[in-house]
């Protein structure tokens, strides 16, 4: 088997990776520290949506640049592609929402962070970012 | 099936959840923005070892200090535990490590991340914390 080589993903792809899982993690800073959550997203129309936590710990993010990565990792934890979409993270809320992504924040909590992609960065093995 | 209420886990557990798995997340800073990347490691004697890539990528992160992040996700998408381990980067080479983690390193890159965890957090539902 060859060696997967990892290459730079185009914005495009890399949008397509993120879009094709559920989870990801969510950067930020809290007290002065980085701090890192797993949470939930979607990818809608090229922005991406975060489901809020019932609880605060999300909160230190809202109006603050934020980094959110994404990654494919195997069933023998190879890794195949990851993706990191640098934004502002801002609320939204019910009413700010159509139908389906209300439904989908609801289930969890009241709110959505919404990230506008400024910058997207990604690589992975041209076999495994989705885009073949 | 009751909800999953996430709780704080001990620095105990929390090692404990990070020592069973082999991938999670550096997140350092790169030009002033937050960079994330998925790599492999393994916790020696409550010690946070990574495995460098063979590029450059991770070269920012060393002599700063850093935050390591690895989860758990089922299946279904659903988040079970979370840890974040934060601490100064420091590179180690070959002639640092014994026999085991050297052969390790070498099966990537000739190098390793070592993360002493002077700050360790992480929460998780309790039936999913690998500490039952």
């Amino acid at each position: 088997m060859k060696p997967h080589r990892p290459r730079e993903l185009t914005r495009e792809e890399a949008l397509r990776c993120l879009a094709s899982v559920r989870v990801g993690r969510l950067v930020y800073t809290h007290q002065a520290l980085p701090a890192i959550r797993p949470v939930h997203h979607v990818v809608d129309d090229g922005e991406v949506l975060i489901r809020g936590h019932a609880g605060s710990a999300l909160l230190p993010a809202l109006d603050t640049v934020v980094a959110y990565e994404a990654d494919s990792v195997s069933g023998d934890d190879r890794i195949g592609w990851s993706v990191t979409v640098t934004g502002v993270a801002r609320r939204l809320d019910g009413t700010d929402l159509g139908e389906r992504l209300r439904q989908w924040a609801n289930g969890d909590a009241g709110y959505v962070i919404w990230i506008h992609p400024e910058l997207v960065t990604g690589f992975g093995a041209a076999e495994e970012n989705g885009t073949a």
